[in-house]
């Protein structure tokens, strides 16, 4: 058996034309436009492109994207005073902080000024907890990408066995609230957990989030199993020549893929819907705002 | 094999006893007096006699007990103009409003008016995110009771297989979260699992929060698990007489304590834990409140 390969890279452009459509309609309906605004602290260059990549693409989708570049000595009071004003602006539905931040501000501190409404990246304790008690949530982006790529592929997921393994608050835990929600029998593993290849062998649903390269074998995946993998890990490729390297996922993609229905690859997989899932969120964000009706396959 | 019965009413004794050291402690070093405000709307019978034992048990571990009751038909400005009181009282650590209200008032909307620091019964929405996120949080009682046996029987959870029957936002949940604090590797099974039988069989720790009276059978628990049992359910009991009845809980506790290593029984199990934690909750707040240790073994 050979598993379809889940192309994410073309997942995220049918989002993007999704969204490019919703806010068409607003703008054409309601005269309404959604904002986005990125806050970059200092120069980190790997940040720089981020930041870059994700104003073009909200331009592309013809949202206005608000660029707002701090120097890295930026004083926290000045940073919150700035975040203060996005809360306040009607124009901007979504704000996201480019992290990491030097370390003299605090990302906890930072994420808790933003407005819960307009943090489209879903790191606020309050979408923690809108989540948790299945209510309308801002859901952050990468377990936001991987729900849409499962339904995508597999259609209801209602009663599926589901083992996420991995247990952070950024994808893990989120995930497996989603999955849930969605009727998933969810189970989280991770580091402590025993006999994890057994574990993973039950699973109708596996997802990787563990940002150990490879660990994933394809003797641990169930045969048919749809697998989505999140890490990107950099490993050594001599192969490529001296000194190269290349990215890989927390999957062996060469077994895991003899095995598996559904697998989704790295890069190309899951890290193309993220800034896909940016773009939906500031729309339902800007929908929400306005006491419209939220965008259709867009949401958790 | 015969399970060990887990004595829940002894156990929440000795949960007092170690309140009442702290209470006691509190005030001689730092003459703080630890305050729970229970408000009542209504006269709902089975509401007065829980909010009467609330009251009696605060007083007995030497806590303040403020009890206010308000008439069923209390505009609900008038209600939030109290709870906004209370917030501000620095007597008061923690607040409680006894569910169910009259109709036209919002459960919802009452918990998101308390202050989710004096949110005792662990329903606020930052207190489900911070729980979500692994921060510290005011852990709703029955879920902290459930585990507080769990580990005075097994010692360290960690790497242990827990399932958990039942996803509800007051139980299954912040249990889940909870038992992966803990480090086990945490499944959340509902009406949707397939073969859950099966999936029961694999559970070091098994949990059933379903209210379906005695679902969870003998040949579904692995011999020598613990087998926690948080459904409370009156059902007819023809013979002890005509119209009678008992309360059993989600486990059929006759087949299944000839399998488990240890069980809680229903009535006694873990229905005493939870106005335990209650107090324990309060006198987590007051410490937090104060800047003071939080009490040893109380807490999640």
């Amino acid at each position: 058996m050979t598993a379809t390969i889940i192309d994410g890279k073309a997942f995220a452009a049918t989002v993007r034309e999704k969204v490019a459509a919703g806010v068409a309609t607003l703008k054409a309906d309601h005269g309404i436009t959604p904002g986005l605004a990125v806050v970059l602290v200092g120069e980190d260059p790997a940040s720089q492109v981020y930041v870059r990549n994700k104003g073009t693409q909200t331009i592309e989708v013809g949202m206005n994207s608000f660029e707002h570049k701090l120097p890295a000595d930026v004083p926290e009071a000045e940073l919150y005073a700035l975040i203060d004003r996005l809360n306040a602006d009607p124009a901007v539905h979504g704000i996201l902080v480019q992290f990491p931040v030097p370390d003299h501000l605090s990302e906890t501190d930072i994420v808790a000024r933003i407005d819960p409404a307009k943090d489209v990246d879903g790191l606020h304790v309050v979408n923690a907890g809108l989540l948790a008690s299945g209510q309308k949530a801002m859901v952050s982006c990468t377990p936001l990408g991987c729900l849409m790529l499962l339904r995508d592929q597999l259609g209801s997921l209602s009663g599926l066995n589901a083992v996420v393994v991995g247990r952070s608050n950024l994808v893990g835990k989120p995930l497996a609230q989603l999955l849930l929600r969605d009727s998933c029998t969810v189970t989280i593993a991770h580091s402590r957990t025993k006999d994890l290849p057994e574990v993973c062998r039950g699973a109708d649903i596996l997802i990787a989030a563990v940002g150990r390269p490879q660990m994933v074998k394809g003797d641990w995946v169930k045969p048919g199993a749809a697998v989505i993998d999140v890490g990107i890990n950099r490993i050594d490729a001599p192969e490529r020549g001296e000194g190269k390297t290349r990215l890989v996922g927390d999957v062996d993609f060469a077994s895991a893929s003899e095995v598996a229905g559904a697998i989704t690859p790295v890069p190309g997989g899951v890290g193309p819907m993220t800034i896909a899932c940016l773009l939906a969120n500031t729309l339902t964000a800007c929908c929400r705002a306005n006491d419209l009706p939220e965008p259709d396959g867009l949401t958790a």
